[in-house]
């Protein structure tokens, strides 16, 4: 399979190998195959994102496998599910990629997106195959919310809480970007760990706000403050991370964390600051800034 | 705004000028700007599906405007929760761009997207701008149903009916590729005219299987001889079209027609064919085959 590459097996033969590779759950009325899939929404609404990640910017081949983008991939938008309380039930798919990608990195892809659903119960239910001369995996993750959490409810007075890594897969990131390829920052890198199950945990004990850190703390932190109307002060004490930087730790984003914004502590949660009045975020009090934005 | 780029304005001031032009539906419980969107889904289940269109191989920019494309893009999603016998509610749209995109293309995209929605009353939640070498746009549809069509349903005595255009998308792309930029077929490559209300027609009139034809007839009622365990016997002197070849009937994709096989005829289809025992597609008995591959 080693040589066999997406023009040699055509695009029906390869969405028949990477559909085979994916169970299926009981909230899928319709798997792929048709022109579209049926997912069971029993609370009579769904939660629905898009994260789009592209060859030479968000991954390179060299560096990841087609399993570790799969994972991550599927992981940045079951964040963004769980970042607003949610459950994710079903992911859709768009591959697009180059003739000559060979049909083993796209079941690896597919097989690393599996693996991350299984993590929170998800199925893989649809997706589409195209040509283009780079490799570009878009992920719409679907799911269910109970009480969903938006980023407009900080209050002066709330605490802001954070679940996951900060800064590790940024870290990971200069690693690479420094010859080293094995290590447990560079692991960060290639699969986030996201803490799903903290989502709907955060939502049940009353979070005002919460966001997944995909962009970045301050960045991620910036939008909750300018919805909210607040400032948000960080802890630079709470924050400190032994492995690594502190400039990691503010503007790295991709370790898809969560951050919350609640009345009173978490079990599973560290307090890394305070919600006050005012707005933008600050570090014990002093501006400060950084962060990932596309297209600059 | 003709000269500013999406680097000028950057990811955020691109989604802010972009959500500011997408009016919402009383299903949106939540829009975009937030990690992810909250839609209804009153009878408890939500119709979802994907397509990826990619800039030089979907469309051009010198053939299609930005407005053209988002009218394409949504129109080959919108299409296929028809086929399903659904009615569209949702799209979420992620979109792939390099920095020097005029950011006038992205609003034209933008407007072209949202005028499609208004055809069926859905609307755009949510979506990604990334950076990439060449334009991608992935949409992913949701849409409510009552009664799903599957293209596995086909049963020998049936009529196999269509709703829409064949072949006219192809041959305006055949005359663009010769150098003609206006006409009737040129528009109908440049936006498709689904025949959304049919889908939900179909399905309640008793359609037995249905999809929407993106890859050809032949190639698209070959899923569902196959999916069906049936043969489908196209009748030549129906699917006569003035205007186009028999090969661009046959073969051309993108129209996203609808067909449905179905025990007796329905207003406003043309009866193309019959299901009979057997495998594969025929045309007055003769095997035929047809259509468009990726990667091929």
């Amino acid at each position: 399979m080693g040589d066999v590459t997406a023009r040699d097996v055509g695009e029906f033969g390869l969405i028949a190998a990477i559909t085979a590779r994916l169970p299926l759950t009981d909230v899928v009325l319709l798997g792929p195959g048709d022109d579209a899939a049926v997912v069971a929404a029993p609370d009579g609404r769904v939660v629905a994102t898009t994260d789009v990640l592209v060859e030479g910017v968000h991954f390179r081949r060299d560096w990841s496998s087609g399993y570790d983008v799969g994972r991550k991939a599927a992981a940045a938008n079951l964040a963004d599910v769980a970042a607003m309380g949610g459950v994710a039930t079903a992911l859709l798919v768009g591959l697009a990629a180059p003739p000559d990608l060979p049909v083993q990195w796209a079941l690896d892809l597919a097989d690393g997106l599996r693996d991350e659903c299984v993590v929170v119960g998800a199925a893989v239910v649809g997706g589409d195959t195209v040509t283009a001369d780079q490799i570009v995996v878009s992920v719409t993750a679907l799911g269910r919310v109970d009480r969903w959490v938006t980023r407009s409810g900080a209050r002066p007075g709330d605490l802001v809480v954070v679940a996951g890594r900060l800064g590790h897969s940024a870290a990971g990131l200069r690693l690479l970007l420094q010859g080293v390829t094995e290590g447990a920052l560079i692991d960060a890198h290639r699969r986030p760990e996201p803490p799903y199950a903290m989502g709907p945990q955060l939502a049940a004990a009353g979070a005002t706000a919460m966001c997944d850190v995909s962009d970045g703390l301050v960045n991620d932190l910036g939008h909750i403050a300018r919805a909210s109307g607040v400032r948000i002060d960080l802890d630079r004490g709470a924050l400190h991370d032994d492995e690594v930087g502190e400039a990691d730790v503010l503007g790295g984003g991709e370790d898809h964390a969560l951050v919350a914004t609640i009345a009173r502590p978490v079990a599973g949660c560290r307090v890394i600051g305070r919600v006050v009045e005012g707005e933008g975020v600050t570090l014990d009090g002093e501006p400060v800034t950084g962060g990932w934005e596309h297209f600059s």
